[in-house]
């Protein structure tokens, strides 16, 4: 994919239908990958995203140590894929090689970018302080990647028990908000 | 609509897809009516509810200060109501009369439910810790209706700029987590 930077004020759009995500992170042994759902927008610019990573998740502890991560957005071609970093747990697999998917060097973190994802968000963690108590994590987006020929992204959107809703048609209102 | 309690459990499915809501309020005036896209699960069960409100929103103090909500689920049924209840202030409106929406008396808590959702989450403020710094508030959601006659709803997904991803077909695939 020719991905191009993306404006960090459009990355509410990217986020706020709730897709399904994959959170990469760096660590001393290898970068991992982690199936995600549970994140909201909280601010526009700069991007503040918050995620509820549970601390049973080998990636929680790569998170709060190395203080950064990537979003990476996924489309339903690559469901099997995304299913399956849900499945398992990275502290003794290599999810890019045993999945098939790509790193790619990020420009302003160490976790890489999922080559196969249609837009890639670099993170860093913004405010830890809700994380003993809920697992929830505060990070600010500070670099966005997208590929412009994406337009209406078939994104994956979980309601439990490995069913997904795949995005669909596309309305317009005339709404004056954000 | 026929609707029916549904397990907390059961909760998350609803929400994690990342629907628009419709989160409302009661007030010493009128109940109220906000859009919302900014919430994430933060726990199954009990079900734990976080989402951004702006202290620019009228809704801001009547949650605060009732410590109760509903978030009700539409479909793109109602697009047209969704859009303007989003583009108007309850502070000088009757919401309810003014877009045809029907309230119906909730069962635990003092805000209304609105009949034409598929479902409706009754809630209460659970910690107010992050209103300060982020206007995030932790709801727990104490009581859930849903119509179980709607099985793939035609939910409406925010992003940005007045258009809506609607949710379309459904995939299944083998997830061994919740």
């Amino acid at each position: 994919m020719a991905k191009q930077s993306l404006p960090l004020a459009r990355v509410y759009g990217l986020l706020e239908p709730g897709p399904v995500v994959l959170l990469t992170t760096s660590g001393p042994e290898r970068p991992n990958i982690m199936t995600m759902s549970w994140h909201t927008m909280m601010e526009f610019e700069p991007p503040l995203v918050g995620c509820v990573i549970s601390n049973s998740n080998y990636s929680f502890e790569l998170l709060r140590s190395s203080g950064q991560c990537v979003i990476n957005i996924p489309t339903v071609d690559i469901a099997e894929q995304v299913v399956a970093c849900g499945n398992c747990s990275g502290a003794a697999l290599d999810k890019f090689a045993t999945f098939g998917l790509t790193p790619k060097p990020a420009g302003r973190v160490s976790a890489p970018l999922i080559e196969e994802c249609f837009a890639n968000l670099e993170c860093r963690l913004a405010d830890a302080d809700m994380v003993d108590r809920y697992c929830f994590f505060v990070l600010e987006v500070i670099q966005a990647w997208h590929d412009p020929a994406v337009q209406n992204p078939r994104t994956m959107h979980h309601f439990g028990n490995g069913n997904f809703m795949v995005g669909g048609e596309t309305i317009t209102l005339q709404s004056k908000m954000k």
